[in-house]
């Protein structure tokens, strides 16, 4: 049998891997920008510590086995869990700790399109600050992270799971039937109202219980702190639902400081993020043009380090849907020219096997230039020599035979415009540097 | 039980990180400029392609399990096995075909110093090239890179598999002895020749043989083509010995072409790689000063890619020590002071809950000069802010109390020269780049 890639995973291929090192490229200066520091953990933990923090779904996702030292042990099914056992690890770390940390995760999912077992994911997250001011700087850098990929038109869902708590309270609905309730809102968008209100009747609300909860998440106001005293105004016998809304009153706050522009985040009372664990503010950032839906989610969780053997620590995050947005740039050719182009600028040609040696010196000076180079590997015909610059798209070839040499020349052609032109071996790296640099403006 | 990383594991927590980034980031600069392109594969395969290519030993150091789906599954254990299985899936890829990968790579080791169960290769390949000038490429791409990673004294140790197996037929071993053969000559270098003489005659070697033998292996010549010439003529007999001679005359007559200074790539007949798979030219890199001792080690492999399903192809690559290569920067202070300055480069102070929003624009507009800002995450004392900057090594601290802002200024605190000035906000940003690009000098 021929060796294949499992299933559900891939090979990334040179083309499609420039393109991801420029999403990351771009992810991780923004990240920078704000300070957060890069952080790497193992592939594989305890299966101990993976289990259970995410629910039983995910659980049956988890690759698991029994190493050689008998040892339970799983691959990392995101990046959150691993950053709460650092953080209770690691007493010296400095409060606020702001970590990125780009690295693919493992899920035994049933593949499907845009779906894989193997993946990267993209998180950002501050722990130890239980200040809005760490979840407001979170918008920031989702809003500046889309900007520089080059994602004009997006929304960011802003919603708080203390507010949806004091929603079900409001609505009558048991602690216990909560999930379902807020798995029937969160389709809202989706599905319209009639639908939502049968899928609320379906987990047991009266009717009139439904209608009171879908008038509330319905709520609309051009400003959000209107909205939001409203909300509060309703919830005003329920703490939870109080101090939510004043904690995304205070987050909204700051947008305009963080350069986002009005009508670019809203409070939406009917975005719910799946996750168990979040505790105060949650958000969604969606791209409207072009479509392409939900491409970073996050929120609040300040009880999760504390499930993991540290003192319960606040602490607030983003992951960043990292193949989702690689697909789209590839797509949409939104990557700039210059990351879609051939890597190598110039193939220098073998003329003889006695003169590959100047062939090998002259790619050199081409490097120390700037300018990635290639000798072509053997003295094989012009004519094949062409060929392989051709078919890897390299734009410029040069040509040594043994009157150009003999005169201290060279030429180059131009593969694109056909045409070629000999030239002084000195002056061949910086008229190809011109060339290289007018044809990335 | 307080989750922990498994043995043998490790986080790489920020500082260590940047380092890494650094090295990493050279490497891959100076693969990209001998047109070498970025590959992914994922980190598991079938069992089935990973085992029975090392060799027993390897495969008991095999992470291997059954997944969901009944599959027998491993990790990958190095990035050759999973290159030669992407050369033989896609025929779509162009020959020659240059790909570096830099990953991580599991192996169930005994953990000791410097040794662990996850560490990341980097390895540079061609695959689809018999010539030599392949090879020589190589030796190129390890020069370039151990001196942009400052390493100034170096040698290259250059040795051919036929001409091992040539050696061997020359002191009459039979070819089920040659490996302990290899083992015995590879501690040359380390052990002096009496100690390696005994080694061979426990081999079961004469006297004589063993004399042959070490007599040929110590062969000195200051010009590598004059060495060459007599080891040719001594193998006179032994067809690959002849080649094998002829293959390192010509990679080491392009090692000038290369840039590769007199003295620094050397012909070592006593050097021995470990690998079964070699076929061609092997080379190892040791650096001499700091005595680090190898680093890279690689070599020609003309027929693991039909071994993983494919045509037979000719192939040749280097991999990395890079865990070594990062160590020794760390140890040695080798990394710009750029990368081992604390990342963020100014800290925003927030006097009261109500300046939080001029803070944070304050540093939206930093950032957009370049500048990686941190806001205070809340209004603490400006004493706990100020620790806070100074426990991070953050070189500069802005204030803004009530009457800066409203004369539209603020005063700039150098954390290191503890002076500090007051200045107009527009005229921030210009003066902390002056200043921080100073100290980058």
């Amino acid at each position: 049998m021929k060796p294949q890639v499992l299933r559900g995973m891939r090979d990334i291929l040179p083309e499609r891997m420039r393109v991801r090192q420029y999403a990351m490229g771009i992810l991780r200066d923004t990240f920078e920008s704000f300070g957060f520091q890069p952080l790497e953990t193992p592939a594989m933990e305890y299966a101990e510590t993976l289990t259970g923090k995410y629910g039983e779904e995910a659980d049956r996702l988890l690759y698991q086995f029994e190493d050689r030292g008998g040892r339970r042990v799983g691959l990392r099914y995101d990046l959150t869990v691993p950053l709460c056992r650092v953080v209770a690890s690691y007493a010296e770390l400095p409060r606020p700790f702001k970590r990125y940390q780009i690295a693919p995760v493992w899920r035994a999912e049933r593949p499907q399109k845009g779906r894989y077992r193997e993946f990267w994911q993209c998180d950002v997250d501050t722990v130890g600050s239980a200040s809005m001011l760490a979840d407001a700087e979170l918008l920031g850098v989702a809003t500046q992270a889309l900007r520089h990929l080059g994602f004009v038109d997006f929304r960011i869902k802003l919603n708080s799971r203390k507010l949806l708590v004091a929603l079900a309270e409001y609505a009558g609905v048991p602690p216990d039937q909560a999930v379902g309730v807020y798995r029937a809102i969160d389709k809202l968008e989706k599905v319209g109202v009639e639908a939502v209100r049968s899928e609320l009747l379906e987990e047991g609300l009266s009717g009139q219980a439904a209608d009171r909860l879908l008038e509330l998440v319905q709520m609309h106001a051009p400003e959000a702190a209107d909205l939001l005293a409203q909300v509060e105004k309703q919830l005003a016998a329920y703490p939870l639902g109080v101090e939510g809304a004043r904690e995304l009153g205070e987050v909204m706050g700051y947008a305009e400081a963080l350069g986002i522009r009005p009508g670019e985040c809203q409070v939406d009372l009917s975005m719910v993020r799946g996750l168990e664990y979040y505790t105060g503010p949650i958000l969604e950032a969606v791209v409207e043009r072009p479509r392409i839906g939900s491409i970073i989610g996050g929120g609040r969780y300040d009880h999760l380090v504390g499930l993991l053997g540290g003192q319960d620590e606040p602490a607030t995050g983003l992951s960043f849907g990292l193949e989702r947005i690689i697909d789209v740039l590839e797509e949409l050719h939104m990557a700039p020219a210059e990351v879609c182009r051939p890597l190598t600028q110039v193939l220098v040609t073998v003329f003889s096997p006695g003169s590959a040696s100047e062939s090998l010196g002259l790619a050199q000076e081409l490097r120390a230039a700037g300018i990635r180079t290639e000798v072509y590997l053997g003295a094989d015909r012009l004519g094949a020599q062409l060929r392989y610059a051709s078919r890897k798209g390299i734009p410029f070839v040069i040509i040594q035979g043994p009157d150009e040499l003999a005169a201290g020349q060279l030429t180059v052609r131009d593969m694109a415009g056909d045409g070629q032109q000999r030239m002084s071996r000195d002056a061949a790296a910086l008229w190809l540097r011109e060339r290289l640099a007018n044809a990335s403006g």
